[in-house]
Parts: structure tokens; sequence; C-alpha cells
């Protein structure tokens, strides 16, 4: 027997109606802010990807060569694709440029709850504009898909990069031991970080000002640590402006400052902001973004950009850890003919209600009427219609409503808007 | 710079509103009929193709080594990775299982007009009925579906590879020559085919008699050649039930019977049949399906199986061929502020139309009108807002309509039930 490859899923129809349900709802948030759909490939050259995150991320996807001798790897993502798409043929197009995009994503990773060998991300770009009104409409954005999807219990993080970098530089960290900081900041061990700073040298009342910087939601406390840079102060004021609007103007109140915001990629650059669902324990950032560049790095004429990727798969599981109730699987009617001399009957009538729009299925195995009713039954049908000699006679139907058991009696020309009413 | 792999493509805004426009007519055409969706993964156990269409398929297909050891292919169809599902998981779901599945799927092919390296494919798959009703039913979906996308000329032609191996039987033709002569009758080589069967000893008659069978649409001459056996006088009668059910409840009259249809693959059996945009020319079949046998192969229980797949790309250009008229990308309402300190006011008013189901954009760059106003009208903008202090301070914005030019000052209370009318 064949199997399913390691790390990757089948979705019986009951899941894939929840990933249905949820992208559609994503899509119409998105479209409603004015962002324009795209696709790229599910392959590219692997030279682009290395190309972002260094030779190291080879260890992690799944590269190939294929028959022409190319160099070829599944996406591990989708912002490298989507810029590369910019790059390579989109950048006369009026700007701000705003692209969303659904798409599967691969990745070599240790199997385990809620990270699959391939699983789906959303996200998107905005090309061309970095005004804080520009960003903090891509913030909400996210937020706003996450709260219109049906998520109550969400928290937004925001952090700025090149305030962290200027309090980096203030309290004398060179390059190299940042690059050692980063990835203790992120998982936040600051037991660790102070242990590695103060060995590299820093001093004692800075480590403890980083680590409360790192842990502070008050943006005055960090206003006065950068309060010489200007540049600094600019991007706090900008970044001051995005929450003032946030609140004010597209009404979010569940978020934070958090300094602590490193995406532990080189690329991103000022605002960063996670999203992320608590309750999920280890898995629970559901939406990662920020601004960032890679336009120059994929050989474009330099413009700013930002975007995020919101993990489709865990927002899914969210939304069952808070009991989402998700539309179920039905059939509207189900039709059996008595005999299969009503056959040609029984496709008439389903044909015609499938034009008004139902769902609608008939008897295809010639089994009767116990055994079909019993079929309907395990496909959620809310209406058996039962069509025999007699009733023909009438040109009537039998209508059966299968929540309340009852059946009547019923005019064929009389069955369309009997079913609108329910 | 980077670019796209080759044979596979980027789809800009306007291509993808027209893909996302077909799959949603697609879905709810297959919904109506109550067929549920599935997904399975993009890549498969090489083995599972091999198994299914030979070793000979390795030649036209992506396959790898993952970093464990395993082989792999990019799945080159749908129907061999969703009956591994079905064998995998699904054998104890209540019979007929109807499902449906749209997937990109990947051949290592010389790139020409039509055909890349990664495709879409729309299909399903009926499992556990086979009465002329059920194959009936099939048919009329997939014709229906290609119908209500909104193509006009599309031509079915249906036949059985039941009676075909009969026919060849009767006229003495051995297994070996059949493989080299289902090539020629699926190309309709017909003088080859006649060459062909001389040289291995078909006598004339029977050549010429297999030649007209091929080519005719009448079934009371198939009948007459295969009278003398029951099993194929009985697919015969099926096949015109399935014809008479498809012309008089289907409403189908665009058919044909066409026993040259070979499907060139070893595991179909009975009905096949395929949908043709006759004007595409070599790229012109946009459906092929039938009954095959695939389960027992993968080590399920045998039971009837039937499908079919459609080319989503060449839908897409038939339809663009027939000059159908796709919805075009537009933005409802672009709003401009007459200058920064309007923002607040016009992201309330951005927020409130979004929730009210609108496209709404507003200018996030702070360019001025003149040059907001030509970016709305790259966007196809329906409307566009001007909020300024003198129409805040009598609680009002100007609307301009983009299509007459006409602008009025209205109330900022009246503005939605001002858009919802247009």
């Amino acid at each position: 027997m064949y199997q399913v490859p390691r790390g990757t899923r089948d979705f019986p129809p009951d899941e894939m109606k929840k990933r249905r349900y949820v992208e559609e709802n994503m899509k119409s948030t998105f479209n409603s802010f004015g962002y324009a759909e795209i696709q790229t490939p599910t392959f590219e050259t692997l030279e682009l990807f290395t190309a972002k995150s260094g030779n190291s991320i080879k260890d992690e996807i799944y590269d190939f060569t294929d028959k022409g001798n190319r160099e070829l790897a599944l996406r591990p993502e989708l912002t490298a694709p989507v810029i590369r798409f910019y790059v390579e043929k989109l950048q006369m197009e009026p700007k701000p440029l705003k692209l969303y995009y659904f798409g599967n994503c691969f990745r070599y990773d240790r199997p385990q709850k809620g990270r699959y060998r391939e699983f789906q991300q959303a996200g998107c770009e905005i090309i061309g504009t970095d005004t804080p009104e520009a960003h903090a409409e891509l913030v909400a954005l996210a937020y706003n898909i996450l709260e219109n999807v049906g998520l109550k219990k969400i928290e937004l993080n925001i952090g700025n990069l090149n305030i962290l970098n200027y309090i980096f530089k203030k309290i004398g960290l060179s390059e190299d031991v940042k690059k050692e900081v980063l990835p203790l900041i992120d998982k936040l061990l600051f037991d660790d970080l102070s242990s590695l700073l103060s060995d590299n040298g820093i001093k004692k009342d800075d480590v403890t000002k980083l680590i409360e910087l790192l842990q502070t939601s008050d943006s005055s406390k960090i206003k006065d640590f950068i309060k010489e840079d200007a540049n600094a102060l600019e991007e706090l004021s900008n970044l001051e402006q995005i929450l003032y609007l946030l609140k004010k103007s597209f009404n979010i109140d569940n978020f934070q400052i958090k300094m602590s915001i490193v995406r532990s990629l080189d690329y991103y650059k000022g605002i960063v902001f996670e999203i992320d669902a608590p309750f999920l324990g280890a898995e629970k950032q559901l939406c990662g973004g920020g601004s960032y560049d890679l336009v120059k790095l994929f050989g474009g004429r330099e413009t700013p950009t930002s975007g995020f990727a919101i993990g489709f798969d865990r927002t899914i599981i969210a939304l069952e850890s808070e009991k989402y109730e998700f539309p179920i699987t039905k059939t509207d009617v189900y039709i059996i003919p008595v005999n299969s001399d009503m056959i040609e009957n029984v496709i008439e009538i389903a044909q015609k209600l499938r034009k008004e729009g139902h769902k609608v299925e008939f008897d295809l195995s010639r089994r009767g009427i116990g055994k079909s009713l019993k079929y309907a039954n395990s496909k959620n049908s809310q209406y058996v219609i039962i069509i025999g000699p007699e009733e023909l006679e009438k040109d009537s139907v039998t209508l059966r409503d299968m929540n309340t058991g009852k059946q009547q009696l019923i005019k064929i020309s009389e069955l369309s808007s009997k079913l609108k009413n329910h």
C-alpha cells in the first residue's frame, strides 16, 4: 500500500471545507483593503533562496536538479518569489503596489504538531510607500484578517529594528556579538543574554537597561534612552504615529510595543510585528511581518517594501482550539427513485434544482429507499425527495424533512419555492 | 536578475482574477452535483506514478531524492494521488464517494503554447458505482462545468474501450500489435493503421470495417458487428442508455459516439469520453475521462471508479479565444485626503466602507489630489472621495464618479447608502 509522504497531509472533505472557508474569508479582507491576488510557481531557482537567506537554508529546503541540470528548490516561503516577480515584471506598475497571495511552501523539517513539510501560507506585500499610515494599514490588515476569520484571542506586538540597532550601538555591541545576541532575544532568554553581554565587556548598567527596554511597552522609556539620536527619535515618532492610528482610526486596542521582536532575518529593518494566539504555546505565532529590503538584492530599483505572512495551518489550529464552529459539509437535497424507471424524472428535477443553486444528489446505485435514506443521512442531507409512480401520477413528489422526519406530498411545480424558503 | 524557472509562470492580478473566476465557477458546479473537495500533497513517492504508468513516466516528471533518501516526484497528474488517498484512508466512507479537486501538476516537457511545466488541473472521481445513470451524470458534470464557465463551442465525444477491445478480438488482433495500434488510433492516423494491420495479417475486409467503426457515430453499425457477444452487447446497451439520459434528461445535444477514443492509458476500461474546443487545433482537448481500474493496483478492495480531468489552463485559453468577457480588477472607492491632517478621518471612512463589503483604498503616499486621481484611475476606481477641512466642517466629503467625472458634496452619514445604490 502506498502512503502519503512523511510530513505531508491529505485533506478529506470536512478539513477541506474548513480550509476553503478560512481562505475565502481571508481573501475577502485582502480584497476590501484593495490588495490584488497574484501567484508564482511552486519551485524557483535555488539561488533565489540562498541569495536571500544564505547557504545554510539548503539544509532546510527541498532542492533538486532538474533534467536540464537546473538547480531548483520547492519554495520555503513566498516573499522571495514575489519580490523576484516584482523585479522581473512589475517594476513599472503604478505605486503603491499592493499584492497578496496564498501558496503552499515546503521545508525539510522534523514533522511535529503544527509543523509540516508542506504547509500553506497567506501573505502580502506593499511596494512603493513607507508612510506611517501605510504601515498602520498593513498591520491593521493582518489583524483584521485574523479577527474576521473568527479568532477572539489574539495579541499584536510591534517593534522597530532601527531603534533596536541604535540601542545596540549605544551600549557598544559589535556586529559579531549582535549575531549571537539576536537568537537569544528572539527566544526571550534574558539570563543567557545577560551572561553573553557581560562576557563581551558590556557594562552592567547597559545590560540591565537593554533587558529592561526589551521588555517594556512604555515608549517614553525608550525615548529617554535614545534621545541623543535624531534618526532613532524619528523612527520612534513614526512608531508612535502607527500605534496612534491603529488605536484611534483602526479601532485596534489589543497591542503592545515589544522591542524584542527581531524576526531573526537579516533583511528586515524598521517596523516589525507579530500576531500571536498565546494559548497555542510554542506554536503561537500566527503572523509575522514588517519592513524589509530585498528589491535591490534581487537586482531591482530601490523602493520601500513591507509585508507579512500568515501561517494558514496554524490559523486553523487556533480556530479549532477556540472551538470555532466551522460550516459542515452537507447536501441540500437527496433524490430517491422508487425504481429505476423514474430515473429520467429524477435527473430532470435534480438538474433544475442544481441550476437554482442547490447541492443535489440522487441515488446512483439503485439500492432502494431504506439504504438510500441511510446514505442521505450520512451526507447530512436536509431534504430527501422520493419519486414513485403514484407521486408522478399526481405531478408530485414526496418531500421529507430530514431534521423533523416529516413527509408531505408536494407538486413538482412548487418544489423550487418550497426549498427556497428553507 | 533572477528569473521565473523555464516553463513556469507568474500570474499578475488580471490573470489571477480570471483564474479565480474560472475556479470558483467550476467549484460551484462540482458542489451542485454533490461532489466534495479534497486535496493531496504536491509530491508523492515516485513509485506511485511508476506503478500506475510504468517506468517510462520517469522521463517526463520531476523526480528527486529527499534528504532522508526517499524517492519522490512532483505529481504529474491527480488521479493516482487521489486513489492512493482513497485506499489509504477513505475506503470505509459511504458509497458512492464523489470527490473533486484542483491542483497544480508538473511535467518535464518541452514548453510550448498551452503546455507548461507547472499547470493546473481540475478533476473528480466517483467511487463505488458504475450504473449508466452514474456515468451519464459524470459526463454531464464535465459538460456542465465547461458550459457554466462560459464556453460556447465545445464538443463531447464518447467511446467504450470494452467494445473496442471486443472488436480488436473479433478481427484477430494480438495484444502486441494492439500496443502499436492504439497510438495510431489516438492520433487518427488511419492510413498508417491500415498498413500496420495488413502487415500483421489482418484481413482486408476487417481492416476496412475497423476503420469504418472507428469513424462512425451510428451505434447500429457497431451493434451489427458485435452482435454475437453478449458482454459487448450489454456494454453497448449501457452506452446507449448513457447517451439517451444525456440527451433526454441532462439536455445535452452536442455529442457523438467516437470509438477512436483510446485515452492511451492502460488502466482505462469501459466508458471513455473527451470534451474538445475544436478551434484550438492540436491543443483542443479540454477534458478527458472515463471508467478505470486503479484501486486494486494500489492495494485496495476492488470497487468501480470513474472520473475526469479538466485542463484548467486550456480552459482559460479557450475562453480567451472565444473572447469571453472576464470580470476586470477594480477598486470601488479611492479616498484622497487634501492634507495629511485628514488621515484619521480617511481611515475611519475606509474601514466603515470595507466592513460594508466595498474594496477601498486611500492615498498612502501623501502625493496630493492630482497624482492620486491618476492612480485611482489606473486602479479602475469607480468612485473617488476627497476629504478636506472645508468638507469636514460640514460633516461632508466630495464624491466623484470616475465614469462621469461628476462631483458632489455629500454628508458622511449618507455615504453608505449612496454607494450601495451604485
